[in-house]
């Protein structure tokens, strides 16, 4: 496979005319080979109107078929070999070992949503029996869940695999049976050909319909905004800054059929020491702490920008073990030059903040876009009445609050704005305030750890990678994890609909074995 | 129990200082005693204060409380006896036997929320076990869902009861653990009233905390926009019209921390006669849409107020049925003297719009806010040219489309905006352009029906009121039917929880006895 500077409309492999635009090395502060061509209007409107053609045929193929798309893309995306790591390396300047741990991740991802769709729980089949004696007479009702339409799906800095072309939004939508137009993030144009291409010869060999995957590229906000006002578009999925993300959910709640936006946007993620927990290890949670919030130059939703406790001795011990550890920090390489100079000039603003001292930082030695983690401190007081403490600085940056009292541990708690995760370091002695915190976290985050860190985020069942504004647009899903799926569905309910009309999954005969709600009551297949 | 005027503020009855508003019998033209007190801000502050307050305690009782509490409010409305019917039937000009089939419902809904709470199915309570051998280790991870905060719930003109205080929005808030304050509506202020201290004693008496529930009673916009935006507020539940629908969603969206909102609002609820079903029984078919059309004056969200056809005999024949079963329809009392003369003027336009001829009318004859029933019909041609021809009617009026060919029945279908229902008249040789249908059907509406009438929403498990934009602001979701309690949900992750802090829920011993999704595995209690 070769990077051409090509993007995919449908089956086509298309360069587009409207203009040029390059990858860029953050590492070596240079452009990469070769020009991509930007699409023109006339190429979003094919990518979408064919999206539009293909969601009756793509959502209508057997769910098996369906599953067998996820996974030969995975299979694909393998196949580019060595290829897709160099060029993901050099296009966000993240080392070899992360970038193979996110391919892995991003592939165990396709497969956890064939599994998703074979299993069939997503689509909660419904199957309430008529009551023809009754008066009035209960007609035969069935629901079940079918997708919303074509997705756009716009790929995250952060993650130029996981979160981007075939990442998590891709994923389940396409398991949800929606086709999907994704827009490639400038900052990895490469990479982002590599994977569509994989997913262009996946769709072709399990003979989907054409149109259930495309990938434009552009420059500057108009052809997001383009494509999310697109008609045929009827849900979008975005990580990505908080100004980004709002400027989507506006022009989407602007259409004429207002669409959900998914955007996952902004996090500080707020860290606990609480007292016991604090006097037990606050040395060895330094360390994890340091290790946490430098990993991957800080560029983790989930890092750990807040960290809350008691002021006294032990939170003084643990912010010198913190400066120590941050210290021999070396300064890495940021994802983009654009992301070195926010991060740069952030944390500038912030060291001009009364009452907020610079307590640590990391070695300001480093090559390219490298950036120095840098450590404040600061009081509940002045946390609580300075709004632009809680604004994200995305790297390897965060402020220490130190609590008077556990009022005031509970009235910044109470303040700050909705979270993806919260962690609590707590020992069995720290139960009574974990417990008064828990009902406040519950509130406020969408994850809620013990004793580990945020920065980690399980492809599972279980998790939940979403949260209360601004975490998120939506605090009712997750954009990780198998129920992602739930974002691009809408139930439809068949009243008295034949037999040989009504959905297999629907059917008297359960013939997909599927765990059925029958009459109010879980059956599943014999 | 009496009428006199009052709110409820928590645990408080409370008489409005802003002013005075009075309700309004539309059969005799007359307004009704007593006055009823306008919240001042402060009232209205006071409510959603205490909402917030209560979030917390309120949806940390146990399942088993929850339900009763519900149950309790069934048993309540039920206690207030003759008088809460004889009051709604004046404000609504309804005849008793609808309302007691109407307070029969509300009082199932209540239940049917009852029983999905101790089910406890809608907790998606989902394990994943910790994997400490694997590299990197996985940690324990365990999901449910919890609500999302105080909502909104404002009560829709024409179900007094079934759709108003203690109506579906508010018992799916209730059953997802959110407190709810309730904007009275107008039309019936006196049966919210009512229902409101029904609710208020249930919550007494089982011990809920105080801010549970609350109601205030506004004249105008402005409370409204108020409620909506009071920062305690976390989601929305309206069914009204597409102006005032679109107000509250905009509203929601401009606040800091923007806020969903499940607006019902507009549909005309496409009815397809298929050429072999209107052969067989046209006659039959004409007098049950007509039935359908005028049941309560027309004033059902899923009135079928488009009925779409082939050209030809069978048509013009089913017309003429319909036409004849009209003219001995007698014009019912709407439920406000402004609907009344919202409906008028927009017979009235549609009557002069060029390409649509007025083919049946209701008897003039009726007292009040009389209603006659009018049926247009019109060429695909004519209504695919004028947006205005899909516009809601509110009331008995509805518009015939004669299609030339299949091709054009298509069309017409792909044209219109989403939909609560549509309802395909149809015999075992009318399958092939059924299954042409379908899939358009599935994208355009929340319900698709066979051989039946739209009018008639069975509260079940399977039930969908709901549908793309605009038929609600929120096609992912139903405002009738058990599932309806999603709305106010969303999933919260816990990793690494001590056993002793983890939700009663989430516990390895599963005390509850809840069907669990464990490792990708539904498991039943042993």
């Amino acid at each position: 496979m070769q990077i051409n500077g090509e993007m995919i409309i449908g089956r086509r492999i298309v360069r587009g005319s409207a203009g040029n635009v390059r990858a860029y090395d953050p590492a070596k502060h240079a452009t990469l080979e070769p020009e991509f061509g930007i699409a023109t209007a006339d190429d979003l409107a094919a990518a979408c109107a064919l999206a539009g053609d293909a969601f009756d045929a793509y959502r209508n193929l057997p769910l098996e078929q369906r599953a067998r798309f996820l996974e030969t893309i995975a299979d694909r995306i393998m196949d580019i070999g060595p290829l897709l790591l160099e060029r993901a390396g050099q296009e966000s300047g993240l080392p070899p070992a992360r970038l193979e741990g996110e391919r892995g991740r991003t592939c165990n991802q396709l497969r956890l949503f064939a599994k998703v769709v074979r299993d069939g729980h997503f689509l909660e089949a419904t199957l309430d029996s008529a009551l023809p004696q009754r008066t009035p007479p209960r007609p035969d009702l069935r629901m079940r869940k079918i997708g919303l339409g074509p997705v756009a799906v716009f790929g995250a800095s952060n993650f130029p695999l996981a979160f981007s072309v075939a990442g998590g939004d891709t994923a389940s939508a396409l398991a949800a049976g929606c086709p999907v137009v994704v827009k490639a993030h400038n900052a990895h144009l490469g990479t982002s050909e590599l994977v569509a291409k994989a997913i262009r010869q996946a769709a072709e060999e399990c003979g989907m319909p054409e149109g259930v995957f495309s990938m434009v590229i552009g420059e500057g906000y108009q052809i997001g905004l383009d494509l999310v006002t697109h008609p045929a578009i009827k849900a979008v999925g975005f990580t990505g800054s908080r100004q980004g993300g709002l400027a989507l959910v506006k022009a989407a709640a602007a259409r004429k059929e207002p669409i959900p936006v998914y955007a996952e946007m902004s996090s500080i993620n707020p860290f606990y020491l609480l007292p016991n927990a604090l006097a037990a290890g606050g040395q060895k949670l330094a360390q994890g702490f340091v290790d946490s919030l430098t990993m991957g130059v800080g560029q983790f939703c989930t890092n750990p920008g807040l960290v809350i406790a008691l002021a006294g001795e032990q939170f003084d011990a643990f912010r010198s073990a913190a400066a120590q550890a941050l210290g021999v920090k070396p300064a890495g390489t940021m994802l983009t030059a654009g992301i070195h100079q926010a991060y740069s000039s952030a944390v500038s603003k912030r060291s001009g903040i009364a009452g907020v001292q610079l307590v640590g930082q990391g070695s300001a030695e480093g090559q390219g876009c490298a950036a120095q983690a840098a450590l404040y401190q600061t009081d509940a007081a002045t946390f609580l009445a300075n709004p632009d403490l809680e604004e994200e600085i995305f790297g390897p940056a965060s402020l220490m609050i130190a609590c008077r009292d556990e009022a005031e541990l509970l009235a910044v708690t109470e303040h700050v704005e909705g979270q993806l995760t919260a962690t609590l370091h707590a020992t069995p002695e720290d139960r009574a305030v974990a417990a008064k915190l828990l009902p406040i976290l519950e509130r406020k985050a969408g994850r809620i750890l013990f004793n580990g860190f945020p920065t980690g985020v399980e492809v599972s069942y279980a998790m939940v990678h979403g949260g209360p504004f601004p975490a998120t647009s939506d605090s009712r899903t997750t954009s990780v994890g198998a129920t992602a799926i739930e974002r691009f569905l809408r139930p439809v309910c068949y009243q008295d609909v034949p037999a040989e009309l009504l959905p297999v999954e629907l059917g008297d005969a359960n013939e997909l074995g599927l765990t059925r709600l029958v009459d109010g009551q879980l059956k599943t297949a014999q």
